[in-house]
């Protein structure tokens, strides 16, 4: 049964090859103080900064730039993008990069006219913005996190070690994001596979709550057939453009609130996945492949039908002849095998999370009560043992 | 592959029961002039009448009222409601009903404003309106044909033998639209059973198109199996809350734009149907109904893949030891089970179409490219004649 609930996702996506030429028309809806934010180097070296610079100019827009946002972006990068926001009275924010520049940039929106600490107001208090939000952009350059199109941010506190995610109302969500999937092309395989993983994450946390009929659940199955189908060509082949715009638009869809509609959802996967990466600063992606069957196999007993239904309708796998948790455990079967066709980290050893580090990742890890058992702290334990 | 395309679907959605408890709110962003326009005495026999005329009543709205609005509406009709509106100086339009008062709805609030005759700038020229257009919101008490979170339009003009759709823009989709399911749950069995399948050839027309591999493809299969999973469900029950909610939330997604995203879409049935409308005036789900196996099982040889596919993917017929042009058989047949077992009208000729209709049908009969056969004007007769 689908729950009551509001559904409202009003970003503008402008999909495919050379899209960023829409950026010209987007940028006249803003004021002239433009605060780019991107990561790394990798903007500058495939050519992508340069065009974007270039619309700036063309626009006469007066820019200020806030580079390095690393890929689990900090409490004190966040602070440090506050104040030059501030400085040059920041319109409108441009973020170019991935899910960790979208985040980022987001958190400075809502923070740069905030008089209170952010870190305490939004994300350990959750509180919403009461400030005036400064209105940000995307042009997407990795597919994987959804943050093109929500109101999510994941912040890390190296201090706190904590790193936590808020997901934000509409008016913090971009209001136009440009996904060219050739920008994914010149990603290191690695990361391309992360964030494959991160997508047929989100979805798995949506799905495997709840044992009602509801459309949301249909749709979940619709785009992880497609994940699994474009992501072994993308594998194979990662300059496959079908494949690659294929995955691009299933992260969209992934993660803008559609497939959790009017159901419950779990998401302890990435409250374990996020304080393994506040230990480690881990890739977010291959945190959450390498607590994921861990997780899976131990809740299975359960959530026994849902898992008997992801393999038949994910998987194909066959139901003739097998009992529910035989079809459930040839399910997860199905996933571990693809998993390691993509190359994903299976242990956090392999991420360097150590034997003494796991009381602290569990005293990190928030519990949520959404999925099919309720996990005590020594289950959490148990968990994280079993990725070793 | 997905082509290029934008994204842009601002409508905002309250589902659920009560949920009509948020217009409220809603009308508090527009202007006291309100015209309510709502088609035959449902909505005063079911409450819901009452129920928004006592919001009006606390938000000091000021109303007039366009009652009367037929299932087709016609040219006559919306000159009608335009010189309401402008006597009235709309700020604001609420349609309360299906398909038919959204579609309406939305066709005066381009016309007030505009110096030309409404029919034939935007449905004989097709044109976008270049006149101030009146904000639309949608109390939805019928769930098929996805008005409600769309730019659409559909006009009869009855002199011309011509029923025409056209999908206007992101400026004039709702502002907002209600959906409670059990709103829907007054309608008779068979404007329900012609809603779910208005609903399911909406996500057949948008997939039967194109051979490649796309996102769309997969999300169309998992609202098709979950629209499958409930219409069995309600047509046992049309009390089944569960089934209600469920096909509600995919006629919407049906027909919202997402499922066509990046790839070709086909529309000849609703082509078909519309013309057979026209001379018929019978229920829209109804006329597709009828004319859509005659259709597909003619079309079928030039898409074999994907008929053979529908088979598998959203039948569950297995695919062991047949050949495509088996599967792609087989796949129909079971549709065509379901649609009995929906008590859908399978011939036209039950809909009150004549032998002798039949050259004026093809002839009003708009031929589209998408499909996977260019139909001539003898094909068309010949799918016509087949629906007797």
């Amino acid at each position: 049964m689908l729950g009551n609930f509001i559904y409202h996702n009003p970003t503008k996506l402008y999909f495919g090859k050379d899209a960023v030429n829409s950026l010209k028309d987007e940028l006249k809806n803003y004021g002239d103080n433009v605060l780019l934010v991107y990561g790394g180097g990798s903007v500058k070296k495939n050519g992508i900064y340069d065009k974007i610079t270039e619309i700036f100019k063309e626009c006469g827009k007066n820019v200020a730039e806030v580079a390095g946002v690393m890929p689990n972006p900090t409490y004190e990068k966040l602070l440090e993008g506050v104040k030059i926001a501030k400085q040059h009275n920041t319109d409108f924010i441009l973020a170019v990069g991935g899910g960790s520049v979208c985040d980022y940039s987001k958190a400075v929106s809502v923070s740069v006219h905030c008089d209170e600490d952010p870190w305490d107001k939004y994300f350990i208090r959750f509180e919403e913005p009461s400030c005036e939000i400064v209105p940000v952009g995307c042009v997407l350059t990795m597919a994987g996190t959804g943050s093109e199109m929500n109101g999510g941010s994941v912040i890390t506190n190296h201090e706190a070690k904590l790193k936590i995610g808020h997901v934000f109302g509409d008016d913090v969500m971009p209001k136009f994001s440009i996904l060219d999937p050739v920008y994914t092309m010149t990603l290191p395989k690695y990361q391309m596979c992360a964030g494959i993983y991160d997508i047929m994450n989100h979805i798995c946390e949506q799905y495997f709550s709840g044992e009602d009929d509801n459309t949301s659940d249909y749709i979940s199955e619709g785009l992880m057939r497609s994940l699994i189908t474009s992501s072994r060509a993308a594998v194979k082949d990662p300059q496959d453009y079908e494949a690659r715009s294929n995955i691009m638009w299933t992260a969209t869809w992934a993660l803008n609130t559609l497939v959790s509609r009017g159901k419950t959802t779990d998401w302890m996967v990435h409250m374990l996945g996020q304080a393994v990466g506040a230990y480690t600063d881990a890739t977010h992606g291959m945190t959450l492949a390498a607590v994921s069957l861990p997780y899976y196999r131990y809740i299975m007993p359960y959530g026994l039908k849902k898992f008997a239904r992801f393999a038949v309708n994910v998987w194909g796998v066959s139901p003739d002849g097998k009992t529910d948790e035989q079809l459930a455990n040839a399910g997860l079967d199905a996933m571990e095998s693809w998993m390691k066709e993509m190359g994903l980290v299976m242990k956090i050893s392999e991420l360097g999370a150590t034997q003494d580090m796991i009381e602290g990742i569990a005293d990190a890890t928030i519990i949520l009560d959404g999925g099919y058992k309720v996990l005590d702290r020594g289950e959490i334990v148990d968990i994280l043992k079993a990725s070793f």
